[in-house]
């Protein structure tokens, strides 16, 4: 409905047609409410294959804000705090959500959307006593808010302290499936579930109408949970939606060819800008991009294509967001290539 | 892939083929998130026209309990209470959502499932001081935990009360559908929204994949209430597919024909019960109805049929609960008149 | 500067002169704030002596509504609960503060103003699975807010159940002084320190100016509780007045012997009563006593006494509550008693 | 029972005489509790009589982390929040308490412990939509928390700016009396109570036992807090207690002479260690000092001298906190500097 194409962001459209098909072919089968369904039971083990861990507790919720409120409140207590980048998803864009339910978000700063072992440290260091919260849990996104991704080194790294530290590690990964098959990963499902002790796999942002499944580690840590999101609103009637986007994407490896996907859409525009002569504010490597364009080039891209101006950098140019999806036809990256003038 | 036939519940199947019908055409349609898009927008248009108040807010969530916490605590201040009936789906079934968000439920005896303006005034009288919460708000729901519903007079006496004691009313209409299209109704959902300060209309009750519209009666009363689902989670980035749910159901008039055939259904059902000599716990008005069965009999259903023994009377008898559905077939109907043996 | 003696309650006087001369004799000494000063040290040594338990964790608060929405929300998960007697003073006179933090309270009811674990028992079999909450801790007062005390027996048997179902057991001891120096008491500190898992120790009605000392059984169950006295506001930065009370009425037997002259000046207010005739609503066991007066009288004794009228019985009569206190002189009893004409 | 001199804060002793001797004259006198008493009326009036507001409301609690998280969460909606410097003891010295009750801090760089109109700008730049909280409130406190103060041009360019923009203006006073007595001040306490909508005057730091007096401009802003202290434990039964603090310090002009004191001894001390040579990281101006000194120098005075090293410059030297109180003797401060030694 809408005339312009969207590189606004990657939830644009709906899902992709075997979520749908899915959806058709078992509508009329009767079947257990609030997630005790046939659909959300396989699927929450083909996910416990894909990361090989059958202890793991899998729940799925709707969003991904729902997602961190929920994770982070239940595993928290009232005056522990969790730690992120002040780039973070938790603390730039969920309207206060992690406040809301009691708990200081420690910001630290973040290098190209990331934080590392250092930041966390004097985090630590500077909490002393009772009248400071206690940090208790580090959050991390991964691709980031910026759409760079944690290397399998930093994380590590960053789990090896947190396990010395007694912090949990949360990675939110509402754009798992981008950060795990970019050309610049070298870090897969598994190992990324075993670095954390919480994590989410986001379907909204790859193909799914809606849905994001957090991963416990183990029992322990998701003691309670199915109480606490019955609690807060989160627990879906009719859990089969839920659990037939994640039956579809986790039966084979559609999840992961979608993200791939996406990625590759991104990096032939990328690739474009580069060869064209434009710089980027952030070295591209997952489904969004952030070139640099003067302000004329901007406006006449905007009569054709919808994205976001990122950041006014001074009188003539501007960092600008360009997202690609797992529905991003090749013939759309084509004609905005073909569209975008040479640097001058 | 259930071999009984359950009448456990009105939503154990999926969604009206035109429901997905509008979710396929649309599929790749880019559209803006967060309820922004082009069916979420034509949507409340249509909601509107049926309650015929144009000034009404209109929020698209995804289930009942969210729909209650996120209304109750986002009108009362702190110390406010809502008051409830002590079968209120808020008091019985919501894992202490309401009181989670901060407030106490003042529960008051119900009658058949009801409450009345007696009933209200007590608890009004009950509280004297700032030792105790303050009442502010009504909860009521229309058809009630029971299967029962309230009548035009009795709603306009409640509301009139309401207003008279500046109490706001607030009804739950998770199974609306049913309670405005049973044949006992004398009510419109023009009338009843015109009684409510605030309601919602359930569609996951009544062929919604998921999704109740919350209706403000005004935009006094949603000031900020954009913030607020965000913030509690409940801000769906794929806003349109709550829209769609609506969009199909308020198109036309298939969101009461849909109530209409539940009822029916379950009329049917209830009038093979009496005429085979059964009586009942509460009188069959919607699409819940409580016969009164002996044990061998419950027995010898449940070989075929699911659904639930809701309350153990004696040695010899329980009140059991079946429900039917926008989907139930009139020959599942049939069926299961004709395994029903005649009281003896 | 009231004209009128007043039998309201048993914090309208202000403290011992004892805790007077105590912070008036170090009033310039500097002390360490925040609870780590020598008083609040000293007292905490004087408490445990007094239960016989060294590895109590001890924290001073300011009140009882106070101590109460802090114990119950520090060791309750969010989708926990507690079970407390309907006329409990969490459940009625404390706007709502357990539900401010989260908590849903389960009522049931009272005998006596007592629960048993038949009730206890009711209350557990009523929560079946996730859509309710989970009932985690089981809360009475000693005395109950309407006068009476649990036997040794029956604190007993509950401690007992609630140990073999996971339920934790905290006692509100707002009025312990004169729940264990009634002449009906067979339960010292010691043994009921023994039986609960958390209690308070109130001083507030006891004598001091302020101060409920909560007293956990253990370092586990205190664990954080430092952190979250702050958060919650409840950390007085000159702890010392705090620790001065309990300093006072712990040193030697001072808080026994104050709320045993307030036990004493109830009872022979109450033996007065039924040798002139008159009845009680309930047994007078400690310093709250509730006899049932005509109204003429009731107006006639207002003219000098200000007490509650509790509970309008007929048109003839109604239940009157009297409260005595640490500092309830003689010869006002005697005074009153002299006022009092028979009962016709 | 302390050997060495403290100048680690301002409450380390007791309580100016006068209000143990109130406490004392009037303890037997049979009061109504919760605040309703005669010395908390009186104190009232002594109070608004002294900022010349008639319609002031005012309520007492016992402390400056209790008074910020009652004024915060009482003025502002979920969503909302509330913008504070960096070094505010809401953001770093309450245990997240203002988070707890369901709000985010929005922290802006402060100049030498205060704040501006532009950094409030900008934090209102900043938030842009419903995906994040929307700043309702500005928080300052006066004295800041390095122990400077606003002047009466920086106060009225933040109030208009605050009305201007629909922000509550909130002051919190912990240390108001120092405030408003330093020889650098040029505003008064009217003019304080005028500018802001809600301020404290804190005695727990100026010869109180403890005690905050909130005082909300009107009606309006204060509708339904009595309820609200109640609910989060802040009511005290024996009111009369804080009552009495405040009577005696506004029943004449005890409050602002006890503050004068203090900084004078403060400024006292300033001038020795200019006039022997030492530099400050923050201009002197009220009973909190910063002076740098060299490690050696610090090491002797803590001999006989208790004080806080409140930040480390480098190899030589750090800043020190000295801070004074109502109850400095003056051969306290002439003994220190005394045993001060000249800087090299």
């Amino acid at each position: 409905m809408q005339s312009k194409i969207s590189f606004k962001n990657d939830y644009s459209e709906g899902a992709h047609p075997n979520i749908l098909n899915l959806l058709i072919l078992t509508n009329l089968d009767q079947e257990t409410g609030y997630g005790e369904d046939n659909l959300s039971i396989k699927a929450k083990s083909f996910i416990k294959r894909s990361i090989n861990n059958p202890d793991a507790e899998i729940y799925f919720v709707s969003g991904g804000t729902q997602a961190n409120m929920l994770v982070i409140s239940h595993l928290l207590k009232p005056y522990e705090s969790v730690i992120a980048a002040d780039t973070g998803h938790i603390e730039v864009h969920e309207t206060g959500a992690i406040e809301n339910t009691g708990h200081k978000i420690n910001c630290i700063p973040n290098q190209d959307g990331k934080i590392a072992v250092k930041g966390i440290q004097a985090a630590l260091d500077y909490h002393t006593d009772n009248h400071m919260v206690k940090p208790a849990m580090v959050y991390i996104s991964q691709c980031t808010e910026i759409g760079s991704i944690y290397s399998k080194a930093e994380l590590e790294e960053i789990s090896q302290f947190c396990k010395s530290n007694n912090l949990l590690l949360f990675v939110d990964g509402a754009r798992l499936a981008t950060a795990l098959t970019s050309s610049h990963a070298d870090l897969n499902i598994e190992e990324l579930a075993n670095l954390a002790d919480v994590f989410y796999i986001g379907a909204t942002k790859n193909a799914g109408l809606l849905g994001e499944a957090i991963v416990f580690k183990n029992k322990e840590l998701a003691q309670g949970f199915d109480y606490y999101i019955k609690q807060k609103g989160a627990l879906m009637a009719k859990g089969r939606i839920l659990g037939a986007q994640f039956y579809a994407l986790f039966e084979d490896n559609l999840f992961f060819d979608l993200g791939k996907h996406a990625n590759q859409m991104a990096a032939k525009l990328a690739d474009a800008f580069q060869s064209k002569g434009y710089e980027f504010s952030s070295n591209p490597v997952s489904n969004q991009i952030f070139p640099i364009l003067p302000y004329p080039i901007i406006k006449e891209l905007h009569k054709k294509y919808e994205f976001y101006v990122w950041q006014k950098l001074d009188h003539d140019k501007a960092v600008v967001r360009l997202v690609t999806s797992w529905a991003t036809p090749e013939t759309t990256i084509d004609q905005f290539i073909a569209d975008l003038p040479k640097a001058f």
